[in-house]
């Protein structure tokens, strides 16, 4: 019986069998670290704020901003330095109206106190009497209780896949274990009397497995879980049953078709055999590669994949790595590139150093727009926020807005 | 005591960092699948030809070549049937003069038969007569013993990270185990008074760990085995004690080195103190992230990072990892991203289809050159040799050497 292709597009292919497919919905709580590169299985909100209390962001003095306005250097203010806030416990102290406290970098506001002056901006006249040689507004050098995050903030929608950053965001709230979308389980089945699996000794006439392992490794970079359900030989009834057998035990299925027309025949009526809605895509617009069978059984995809090497690769991540992302839930894309944006904002720089700014992504009127996360750096959702990273060379004074820049996405 | 930052560029920071490094040396074997993401600690060379047997690339008719030639549609070549092979056994059969065997995509070419006739090309006179409608030329439609790697072959250098097609062609030659480097082990350190592991119910004043939990995940991504080494105090002797042990369990060590000054200055001595050559920088023109301390220990680099979340992920990415990808023996760079390169050859392709050919990619010229890897899509090694992939258009009748391309790196 001949082969009849109906060829479509790539495009078409992927909307006859992407849309069939739903999130497996399994979920499975790991600890923090082995969450790295999972997708959430459901939203993740903020149990607490972070901060928990005011810090301050510069070594200095814990004032009442007030007390400072008019300072400079011809005529400064004079505060009375009521002790100093130790680091990793409450302030044990409040601040007066007339009075600083010394503060480190990170450590708590006392009561009373509105803002920091910078050590730079201060001098001791003796141990008691600080000069203030510049005024400080309310808030200033101060993270505010919950600027980094919120109480009840959302933090990762379902389906985010977590990145280094993320697990950073999670530890400083106390969250030490989540719940992850559980890898979908692909089943690997090689067809051919002449495949050997590689530890076998070929006889004249055989070869040994390659595709399986490919395949099983683009399995698991794509998040699954694959599974080896072996070799079947040239014969309808035997493929079927070992078939039938390897989807029950899992989630998916990829076939290696087979190279000759005979296999190839035989591999899409053994996919059709195996239940409904059946196949969706006999035949693609693509070279390497056109052979390729896309079918739908039950909720299950199975993918009908060419025999040789470089078509697999190819129709694998066309078809089968994007349909693993969605029964894993995965609704990140397009991490690791680099992509071109238009710069939403201008960006300052300084000459002589490399600035580096976290950017989201977002597509509007048809172009992808870079919005600098203008965050302080010392708040870990600046960049679990963020899609990329914007770098701004040595040597400029900044970027404009609607500049064309390279976003390293992560 | 102030601090004295000696302020270097990117560049010149990974200057005086990186030459001091060497591969660890270190190897483990690990089964093929496992070895998906890691370096090969050795060369690793094809231990037999492969295919090891001449085989068709199509299904038709094993025949000598010279019975063909002069044969058209008008003047058949007559060839007498004398068998068919069977996929996965020797031919069992030889081609005399005048006479073909049927054959299918992957079989082995017989003895005396020195090509193959597509099926389409022939018509079945009787059971036992052939006719042959166009001539073939000898190796016609079939792939020689040995042309997808020769026995005795490179493969891959030492140092090259493992890749899905990689493990095919592993497999393909019976290797179904690999030695590769052992992940350099990266200790971590936090320091600050007011911290606390996130599993911990933070006091006043007190925080949780961001930034071990963010280095461990970025670690992890490297290719290296991250040692939590716990929270030290801000205390010089408590930490030199802490660290000195950290880094003697370990390959490399990164300490959060806190972001006031009094705990920075503490951090760069403390690392000083840990042996020679000591403190090889400190201070990068890079915002945010100056602050950043690079040491040598032996030949163990130790590395003080901004206490701040977004300064960790930036100086770990720009000098974190590439140290333990020196550690780690890894000489592959630039895997995922896409990237821009001049065409080295014309590539012809049918509009209607997206082509996509595997390139190497070749710095020549002061240029990155995509040079096209016209290997049969059969092969394993057509990938296993390739840096990345090119995508013609559906639209394009081919693409013109010279052009600009973006090729994905695989």
């Amino acid at each position: 019986m001949p082969e009849l292709f109906q060829v479509v597009t790539v495009a078409q292919a992927l909307g006859r069998l992407l849309p069939h497919l739903q999130p497996l919905g399994r979920a499975e709580r790991v600890p923090l670290l082995a969450a790295l590169g999972r997708v959430s299985a459901a939203e993740l909100r903020a149990p607490v704020d972070l901060p928990a209390f005011p810090r301050s962001t510069m070594d200095g003095f814990a004032v009442r901003a007030a007390d400072t306005y008019g300072a400079g250097e011809a005529l400064p203010a004079y505060l009375q330095l009521c002790g100093e806030v130790p680091m990793g416990r409450a302030a044990g102290l409040a601040v007066q109206p007339n009075q600083a406290a010394r503060v480190h970098t990170g450590g708590m506001l006392p009561p009373g106190a509105d803002a920091v002056v910078m050590v730079e901006n201060t001098q001791l006249l003796d141990a008691g009497t600080l000069e203030v040689l510049r005024p400080v507004a309310v808030g200033e050098n101060v993270i505010p209780i919950g600027e980094d995050v919120r109480a009840g903030e959302l933090l990762f929608a379902r389906g985010h896949r977590l990145r280094p950053q993320d697990l950073g965001g999670l530890a400083g709230l106390g969250i030490d274990e989540v719940a992850v979308a559980a890898q979908p389980r692909l089943a690997i089945l090689a067809t051919g009397d002449e495949v050997v699996p590689p530890s076998a000794r070929p006889q004249p006439g055989q070869v040994r497995d390659i595709n399986s392992y490919t395949v099983a490794a683009l399995a698991a970079q794509a998040g699954a879980q694959p599974l080896l359900a072996g070799i079947a030989p040239d014969d309808a009834a035997q493929l079927h049953a070992v078939a039938q057998q390897a989807l029950a035990d899992a989630d998916a299925l990829v076939i290696s078709a087979g190279s000759s027309v005979s296999t190839r025949d035989m591999t899409v009526q053994v996919i059709a055999a195996l239940g409904q809605p059946g196949v969706l895509v006999h035949g693609v617009s693509i070279h390497p590669g056109k052979p390729t069978i896309l079918a739908l059984v039950g909720a299950k995809p199975v993918f009908g994949l060419p025999g040789n090497p470089v078509s697999t690769m190819i129709a694998f991540d066309l078809f089968v790595a994007p349909a693993l992302l969605r029964l894993l839930g995965d609704e990140s894309a397009g991490r690791g590139a680099s992509v071109q944006a238009r710069l939403a904002r201008n960006v300052a720089s300084r000459p002589g150093r490399e600035d580096f700014v976290p950017v989201r992504l977002a597509a509007r009127d048809g172009a992808l727009w870079a919005d600098p996360v203008f965050g302080k750096s010392n708040l870990i959702y600046t960049m679990a926020h963020a899609d990329g990273l914007l770098r701004v060379p040595l040597d400029l004074a900044g970027l404009y807005a609607g500049e064309q820049v390279s976003v390293r996405v992560f």
